[in-house]
């Protein structure tokens, strides 16, 4: 279904096959994708949308604008390094630096469990305005809904925001090259690992903090100093594994990762292990990948590493099989990385 | 508490008055009003926020855009004249509307519950398509988050918007000045009546639909025409009667409304008597008030009236008290009409 003739009544997802929603369709993996790739994208399809980015780059003669929204469902609300309020500033601010956009301004929709103490809303708004300040964004309009007690959780989040492009580069994912570098901005895994400590009562020898941070300096700091970057992605739900699949896809170029290249933290890997989790498929939300220009690559990397000792040159984009994913393990053995199937940890942002 | 330094770790609401979150924080009347003056407000403070319109005028160098967010929680689903995605477009394209620009883009945040049938989704999805084509807007990037059974309530809708403003013209309620006339757009009450009818299970002799539809037609044609319009406002929660107040307060003006002027439909008001409902506070979803200056008074009466002939002159604003909104009767006596307060009907957008 891909044309407006084809947009009638009928479901167009195979109600014998997903008769209901499932919480893998909000996982960032397979599901998610089916249903937008389904349902969602071509209901609405227009070329902004289209482009699947994370966020649309709006024209306005002279002017490009990135915008961008994002829903933030996390429980528990407060977690080591982080609470749902923070998130819901650097999530939305991270998708317009994605865009190559400076984030300017926020808008915050609430939606409130009746019964929610009103502390706790206080500690979540006193989070995001720390958040914003530190990112340099300002909310500017918001709306607050209250819904009954057993209808909602606490406090869900929605922010969008718009972000100003003052470059003429297209970064996105149709401008990755075969020969492109692929970088990682620091370690992996430390999100989704301190939210499902929290969540399942775990304890570690040390809190395992979330990397939860506005990624605004580096990408800023890569573009100023005229690196040719191609493609930006956070890695959030679905993981690294996840992201690279879609850029992969919608790049229409084959990805490869070297294993031993990719940062994982001690304490994380060995909670992965615990848990039996992949540390590529586990959500991050102060972490990004940048496909840059090969020519640039270790220039990029110095930037980065600036930020974060651990940033990382981990792979390439090559010539097809378009979509495909692999990576050479530690001992040279190749393996297809693939989506995230099913749900490893919902409601991680 | 209007100060940086005032930012405290402090709960800003008295937690002895309010321990948690009520329903009526989220009723559009006095105690949402009090949650966003007192701690939502002051916590973000900027002057696009300070100037508590429907959504933020955004100034780039020779551009001006509107900037608005709504979440959508209204329950049932679906209704006489309309369903939740029908209103998650409208409601946003209205506000936009209200600040005077054209709507152009929409952002969509979806929050589904577990277990929510997939044709649901999309009946509501195709809703949202034929809603966005009829108010010419284009959703141009969304987001999908799932969260558990039980911790939801079926659909959750957010909607940001971004309009364009093509005109040099303040339409706030700062710009309303006493003498200006104060117009009303249609016959009030018919969606909170829409709503609760299903919702009670109340059968009145002819069903009575809501009145949800975009305003960016009878909007653009007042301002083509050249009327100078001071402030316009949907009337959505809280009704004609909140949105007044609020105008006012913001404004520093009385306002006096007429009652014989004010068109309230015959079934909706049998309908309101039998609920204990008083038509001023009942939520709307395709009406607006304007305030124009006196002289423009008839021709922007016979603009709206070309879309709606039941739309009508209804008062006027005054010299103070500021903030004041008073109301001559049928039979002539005055009383004051003061904002919404505690909870009407809960979930009605």
């Amino acid at each position: 279904m891909d044309t407006v003739s084809d947009f009638t009544l009928c479901c167009p997802i195979p109600i014998s096959q997903y008769p209901q929603v499932l919480l893998a369709h909000g996982s960032g993996g397979k599901l998610m994708h089916h249903l937008i790739e389904k349902m969602i994208g071509p209901a609405f399809s227009n070329p902004l949308l289209d482009a699947r980015h994370d966020g649309a780059v709006l024209q306005f003669d002279g002017l490009r604008l990135a915008f961008t929204t994002d829903s933030y469902v996390v429980r528990p609300l407060f977690f080591p390094g982080g609470d749902i309020g923070k998130l819901a500033v650097n999530g939305t601010v991270n998708d317009l630096a994605m865009c190559g956009a400076r984030p300017v301004f926020l808008s915050l929709g609430l939606i409130l469990e009746e019964g929610l103490p009103m502390d706790i809303l206080w500690q979540v708004i006193r989070s995001m305005k720390l958040a914003a300040d530190a990112a340099g964004v300002q909310i500017v309009t918001g709306d607050t809904k209250v819904v009954d007690r057993g209808k909602g959780d606490g406090i869900f989040i929605n922010t969008a925001g718009i972000g100003v492009i003052a470059h003429e580069r297209v970064i996105a994912p149709q401008s990755v090259r075969p020969g492109d570098a692929l970088l990682l901005s620091g370690d992996i895994g430390r999100h989704g690992i301190a939210i499902m400590a929290v969540r399942e009562g775990i304890e570690f020898e040390s809190a395992i903090e979330s990397d939860s941070a506005p990624l605004v300096e580096p990408v800023s700091r890569l573009l100023d100093e005229g690196v040719e970057v191609r493609c930006l992605r956070d890695l959030t739900r679905g993981g690294l594994a996840s992201a690279l699949v879609e850029i992969a896809e919608a790049a229409g170029v084959r990805v490869n990762i070297d294993e031993a290249s990719i940062p994982v933290r001690g304490d994380v890997q060995g909670a992965c292990e615990m848990l039996g989790l992949d540390p590529l498929y586990v959500a991050n939300e102060g972490r990004f990948v940048a496909f840059v220009a090969r020519q640039d690559a270790q220039r990029a990397l110095a930037i980065l590493q600036a930020f974060e000792p651990q940033a990382s040159l981990i792979g390439e984009a090559l010539d097809g099989p378009a979509g495909r994913v692999t990576m050479t393990s530690r001992i040279g053995a190749s393996r297809i990385v693939d989506m995230l199937s099913g749900e490893q940890l919902p409601r991680i942002c």
